[in-house]
């Protein structure tokens, strides 16, 4: 179990104070609790000591402080069981203030995106960043850095490096997804001795098996790997269930497959599932919310709300061993999202180990925000890099075919002449973590771009510079352009930024809140427009052109990958 | 978690043998796997390999060996959350022997018993002798050692001793109940300490609060103790589950809880609850079973089958966080009850990782006992016994009054002459540790023995000589016979052994079968009754005369105990 581990004389404190014979600090008087383990609204007043609870009878109990309030649900805060925060743009202190106030009240978070920029160091960087937030993240330990041997990324992280993160992190509950699942399958050995280590170490496997069923999924869950978030029908999430995997409903702001797995949930497997946010972006967690939002949505699909509150409450916290998270009962930590109904789920005010973290959707304080040079200055560029923007000057080239919302691209193939009238784009994959300087150049269609360039360097899962663009000029600019910013979205055109997003942080996270970020990506979008591009969300869909495990064609610094046959392929069509 | 610590090696062996290109070790093939995740029955074949379920779906796969259970029910083995294995007393081995048969896989095993006897080192024996049996043993860390400061035990365990047994047995889960509540509500130093030092290694603290509610209840829970044996009524397991305690139902020999507990859960707290035995004599496991009884009764009460077995497999594996234990899914152990139906829970077979361990009701391989010298010889009497067992000639003196069937006394007063005709008889508590030779010195009324006396060395809770008899002489012949035999019971008349039963082992188990040892103690019985003893099981009534604990009268190697004031009285009355 992680992460409750109190010294004997705080134990005594909270204890007398549950007995009257020492004030409590807080009561949240006159609310109805809603017990996760018997499905009650228990009408009494909490007490709260040292940031535990002590009593759900403190009524008549002297104490510091006394909430009132007034008739409302007490139910746990929320936890989301499976988040990238680097997915929201924001760095852990923006994150938290953006999800606190929305009843969220711990994260079981895999810093994966750091991890292959900044290896080990940026997994203690976000431990370091949300030491004292109105929330608690759980990190687990990045399982596959680097994704592929087909990129370049910032680091690597080894079987070595999980025994000695599990030692820098004691509180971790996980292994990070292991998306590596032909790696589990064929038996890689490094692979084998992250999951022999974790396992050691009284860690949970997380795991991450899209589609993956029969003797496959039967082989890779032998392993010990316990959970999974990647079901999008019923059918998988059934047979999951069936073969001992603890469910992760996946409800993020590009996948969404919380309805779909309700299908498959009864009395006896609504224990074995949680709802997670996996990838949330900053405009929709300012829209729509972070978990509040889920459980709107299940409680309309039909779920009891209790139920949906075990989703993201309880059922997470035992799925990874998270000691004294997810229930109010004493000796579970004064974790509270006071609730104004269950249909809604709006927090009205937010208590993290019993202190008012939030009220009315806004935090009680301003966070301050970690100042560290060292994950601030991610980006090298090649020296040489207009030189290495090199592609053939005419003839047929293969070219990535993108499709409005979608990962999954196409290969087909043009001519070089057709990037004159924008029908192709340029691209470059950019190494920019100082390593080789390699620079890898092909063809895109689907963008449309007429003028300028765009470049970002989130780009999954090494995040290297990406630049999408209608001259190998504009995107050596667009690529200049983002490394001056440390890292981030730009749109350029003729030497000039017409917008720009720093993500300072490693180039994955902005320090600015969330909705200053959600503003510039607002500007990003439409500058991108006005450079003739039809795609809803270009720049979503360029970060994952790098991406080189999702059919069918990509680019990586290396080069083109033919997905299918897992190698390099060359730019000319024959 | 406790319990799956796989090297590399042994993963890809059973991940390749799930992919079926290296062949299984067997398969389990034509049966109906009971999913205690969806409560489905699964018409699939099971294919093991290295002790482990590699798949559900062996059909067609190369395997050493194919067993074929046409048609039966492959349900995960049984596990007991909560057992002392003493109270059979059984040695591991012999436990073992009688409850594998049943469907027994394994139990959380509090050695709460020879903990008072022999500390840590018993500890540790009964480690060693549960190391290659066809079940796991995981043994909790006692935490009340001894019971009381007002009885001599043979042995304490500190919260140091906590620590070092942390250390010495990693895989246990918890540190075992503890009962000492008023310890935990007026923050007992050494018991904070070793709550303390067991949630820092990751230990869950097991509870035992019989009857403990309120404010009370909240700050005993408070101090992070997460499950509980002790209830007896709906009420009480109601408010227990509320507060967030994991409810363990004992049904075990003497206390039987579980139809009261059943009247408590619903499809909300099915998953926070499990079966458990606590005691089972040697003659209920043969007559009635173990947790196959338990089965049958919550299905006769009206339960699901697949929920009743969720409460002796995964939910208490869940709840003491045994990793890899109680289902029937790819990762997990094979161990597997191969039922006829659920309705008797009858095993046909039963497999212990992978491997037959029991057919028919009968284990495959006699087990052999662990040959230890250094925990046979337990009972040193006082040289001078004789010469303490002194009291009043004549006048009133305090009695202790005992009722058929019934852990608790009353205290009464009677004259020292009522003994003559049996109307009450001596009693004596004789330190057997060799500490320090106490001879507490009492009457009882209730047993109504006419002739000789009746002794033993199981006496809770720090098992020193108890005897009742109708003399001194008789009582001290009672107590050098029971000596003789390295502890157990006896049944004496006029220098004569009627009947014995040796348990050797700390003077609390035999290694002899169940059977044996339940032969033997109808024999005592009958013996007993033949002194004129009226009462239905006073071997039983006598081994509680010594626990200072229980109202109202108690009698101690220290003297007379008047439980309300939890101090000494003096024997005679005025």
């Amino acid at each position: 179990m992680r992460g409750q581990k109190e010294d004997a004389a705080k134990t005594a404190r909270i204890i007398r104070a549950a007995r009257g014979v020492e004030p409590l600090d807080t009561i949240i008087a006159n609310g109805k609790v809603v017990s996760v383990f018997t499905g009650e609204m228990i009408e009494c007043d909490v007490g709260i000591k040292d940031g535990v609870i002590a009593t759900l009878d403190a009524k008549g109990l002297g104490s510091a402080e006394t909430v009132d309030v007034r008739g409302m649900f007490v139910a746990p805060s929320f936890i989301d069981g499976h988040i990238h925060i680097e997915s929201s743009m924001l760095c852990p202190e923006r994150f938290a203030e953006a999800v606190v106030p929305r009843g969220t009240g711990a994260g079981v978070s895999d810093p994966h995106e750091i991890a292959n920029v900044l290896g080990v160091p940026g997994v203690l960087y976000m431990e370091r960043a949300s030491k004292s937030l109105p929330m608690d993240f759980y990190f687990t330990l990045p399982s596959c850095v680097p994704a592929t041997s087909l990129e370049t990324s910032g680091a690597s992280i080894s079987s070595c490096d999980i025994r000695k993160l599990m030692e820098l992190l004691p509180g971790s509950p996980a292994l990070s997804e292991m998306m590596n699942f032909p790696g589990v399958l064929f038996c890689d050995g490094e692979v084998l001795e992250k999951i022999a280590a974790a396992k050691a170490g009284g860690l949970k496997i997380d795991g991450h098996a899209p589609m993956l069923s029969g003797r496959a999924l039967d082989a890779y869950l032998s392993a010990g790997i316990s959970t999974d978030h990647e079901s999008t029908t019923k059918e998988e999430v059934l047979e999951k269930l069936r073969k001992g995997c603890f469910i992760l409903a996946r409800e993020g702001s590009a996948s969404k497959n919380l309805e779909e797995t309700l299908k498959a949930l009864d009395r006896f497997s609504l224990g074995r599932a949680a709802i997670v946010s996996d990838d949330r972006h900053p405009g929709s967690l300012l829209e729509e919310g972070h978990l509040d939002a889920s459980l709107r949505k299940a409680v309309k699909a039909g779920l009891d709300p209790v139920e949906a509150l075990r989703l993201v409450t309880i059922n997470p916290a035992l799925a990874f061993g998270l000691s004294g998270k997810g229930a109010v009962a004493p000796g579970y930590y004064a974790d509270l999202a006071i609730l104004e109904d269950l249909a809604s789920f709006k927090a009205i005010s937010v208590f993290h180990k019993g202190r008012l973290a939030a009220r009315d959707g806004k935090l009680m304080r301003e966070l301050s925000v970690l100042e560290e040079k060292s994950v601030l200055s991610s980006v090298t560029l090649p020296a040489d890099l207009e030189a290495k923007l090199v592609y053939p000057e005419k003839g047929s080239v293969r070219v990535i075919k993108v499709f409005p919302e979608q990962i999954l691209t196409k290969k087909e193939t043009a001519r070089v002449s057709d990037a004159a009238c924008g029908a192709i784009n340029l691209a470059a994959v950019i190494e920019r973590h100082g390593k080789n300087g390699n620079v890898g150049v092909g063809f895109v269609s689907g963008f449309n771009l007429k003028a300028g360039a765009i470049a970002s360097t989130v780009s999954h899962d090494s995040h290297n510079i990406v630049a999408v663009g209608t001259s190998a000029g504009e995107i050596a600019f667009a690529a200049r352009s983002v490394a001056e910013i440390g890292g981030g979205y730009v749109v350029v055109k003729n030497g000039e930024v017409l917008a720009r997003l720093p993500l300072e942080v490693a180039g994955l996270m902005s320090r600015e809140p969330a909705a200053k970020v959600a503003s510039a990506l607002k500007d990003l979008h439409e500058k991108a427009a006005s450079l003739g591009t039809t795609l809803p969300s270009p720049l979503m869909t360029m970060s994952f052109i790098a991406l080189p495990v999702i059919p069918e064609l990509r680019l990586t610094d290396k080069g083109l990958v033919d997905v299918g046959k897992f190698d390099f392929v060359p730019l000319k069509a024959e």
